[in-house]
């Protein structure tokens, strides 16, 4: 039957798609695996979606305000730094966002940009950057447009290679900083060195910049051709809603706006969105709480266990597990990790990148979840490591 | 300072956004411009959203089922003639459907398909065909991707071109049934003329189908080319949620699921759009209103007032107004238009085609709202025509 079926475009027959972390169906999980907060979304969001709901549900005949025009302006102004709602673009989850920043800027090498002085060059133009390791769905994007994928790659410090994403000649560059999935935030210092030389579309993922010390909106100001991307998926404890930004100049956000669906942001997560941004000391609460269990947590694999593990300025850990005989490695992060399953502790191992390999992501739970997964990976640790 | 702004993609630069119909802020307005159902949904739908939040919104933390996995099971088990879920991919709204399959099967003129015997030939495998008129976000879908679209023009008869859809080389064809703005259906015999010559992908797009006496979907076993899609957003009642879905050979599901958002449909969307699958009587209580109101408005329109109007298979009516003088035009129907809207009456007029201009678009509300849009209507027609 298949033969029948109409020949796709070439380049998604070849396509890989993303493959999100595992979503278990089935109860009785300690779930680390896709950085969601442990902690249930402000009680106004409950509050904000019964009344959008209603008694009779009738509202919800209706389509949803095509641009989420309330949600816009309580974005632009929670931020301040001079933000107005022309700046800020709703997406269905920051995924939406970064699709609509590729469709808007990356396309196939047929499709020169116009011509213009000090711009990247008509060959290189169509390329989107990224560094590697980071995170996975920036590539998938870019081979969905048919676009030429430029990595850079980190050493094991995670340090920014400042110079080379300055001198990129990338169409846009996705940033995301604290970086997924080592946790490692980039200062607005080195922002600012990367600007000072890259003429392309610098968007910095900021996915997990409320756990961070530093952010990149006061920024935007200065530099037309940075565009911010922040979800409610994380800090907001509101990964099921699906709803993102992105913050930018206005010439930016009437491009994304082009390429967007009308009504791509349905009613009830415009109301919980906006409810949610209207209770800010109920996050900062639970953002505090997230960044001490971390905290101690990266204390436990550092000080307790000696394993190395990144600085964590994000909701995750990204640590590299040593066995009872001190051996470190992409082999016993795998063992770590299967060990962790069987006893229902589901953490994320990425095992195709050698920097990654080695190392676990551990998303910050309760106190009792970090409990749970520091008793089972003392467990690992005691375990006799069988003789390979 | 948006001369800093980097270049996007010229023909994003280009592009002309989708208009959608007007979704008034304030209320007061008799709102029958985008084709919603007049109803409220099941009340299924308020429990399941109510249970699915609960009393702290705690699962609202947690990422959506990516694939839709139970509604794409629902979906299949209504629909019957042998369907599986691997038949059934879901949108964020019918919409997103239409936009991954004009992403995977539509492409700028250099993305040629794999070599394929009877295949449509190398430089028109890009294109896309609709009919004209038709639901003007295909174009837009289309232009997006910087695909070629292909046009093929209705009479006024409104009757299907088979032969020249049939004979199209369009690597994809869209074809509304029953279409829009017009509400004339297409029967399954047409189809089957226009399946037995065309070799790219036909979508059905059946929006409207549930208010129409035939749909496509027993077409869909014998023909591997063909795509059924529908929605939510009218006879379910439910346009504020977002979910459409695609019927069609796994094989085209899998290319659609690769090119998708893995979280495209939010948690509480999920399970309204299940919990309104299960409650089908108290949905066909509603068509069944909705049809009766139609078929005495059609006849209110023709009988009454002698409007040319086209037989209606939807949720709306196409209707020419006549003024007191008799005439009929653009001008004519700008001028009922602007009357009604004056009135707080809002419908639809689509002055930018020949065959769309001398009609308006009249969504069917509630037998009230009808009555209102009636004396509106007498009053129009027994207003004095100014002389231009």
């Amino acid at each position: 039957m298949s033969e029948l079926v109409p020949p796709a475009l070439p380049h998604v027959v070849r396509l890989h798609a993303y493959t999100p972390g595992l979503q278990p169906a089935e109860p009785g999980w300690v779930k680390l695996n896709t950085n969601e907060c442990p902690y249930p979304p402000s009680p106004r969001v409950v509050e904000a979606i019964r009344r959008e709901v209603g008694e009779d549900g009738a509202s919800l005949r209706l389509y949803p305000n095509p641009t989420s025009a309330r949600l816009r302006a309580a974005v632009a102004e929670l931020h301040g730094e001079g933000l107005q709602a022309g700046n800020v673009c709703i997406g269905n989850g920051s995924d939406d966002i970064l699709n609509l920043l590729v469709r808007a800027f990356v396309g196939p090498a047929a499709a020169d940009p116009e011509p213009g002085g000090g711009r990247p060059a008509a060959g290189a133009a169509a390329a989107a950057g990224f560094t590697l390791p980071s995170y996975s769905l920036y590539p998938v994007l870019v081979e969905i447009q048919q676009g030429r994928c430029q990595t850079i790659p980190f050493e094991r410090s995670m340090r920014l290679p400042v110079d080379r994403i300055a001198r990129s000649d990338a169409r846009a560059f996705f940033l995301t900083s604290p970086n997924a999935p080592t946790g490692v935030a980039f200062s607005n210092a080195e922002l600012e060195r990367v600007l000072a030389g890259f003429r392309g579309l610098l968007v910095v993922d900021e996915a997990y910049a409320p756990f961070a010390n530093e952010h990149a909106i006061p920024l935007l100001a200065r530099h037309p051709n940075l565009v911010v991307v922040r979800t409610f998926s994380k800090a907001y404890a509101l990964a099921g809603i699906r709803v993102g930004y992105a913050l930018a100049n206005p010439a930016i956000i009437d491009l994304l706006d082009r390429v967007r669906d009308s009504y791509n942001v349905n009613r009830l997560s415009q109301a919980a969105a906006l409810a949610a941004l209207s209770d800010q000391s109920y996050y900062d609460a639970i953002i505090s709480r997230v960044k001490a269990t971390r905290d101690r947590f990266v204390a436990d694999c550092t000080q307790r266990r000696g394993w190395f593990t990144y600085p964590s300025a994000a909701n995750f850990i990204f640590t590299e597990p040593r066995d009872s005989r001190g051996n470190t490695g992409p082999a016993v992060a795998l063992s770590a990790f299967e060990f962790l399953r069987a006893r229902k502790v589901l953490v994320r191992h990425f095992p195709s990148h050698a920097l990654t390999a080695p190392f676990l992501r551990l998303s910050v739970g309760t106190d009792a979840e970090m409990r749970v997964l520091s008793e089972s990976l003392d467990a690992w640790q005691s375990a006799p490591v069988p003789d390979v």
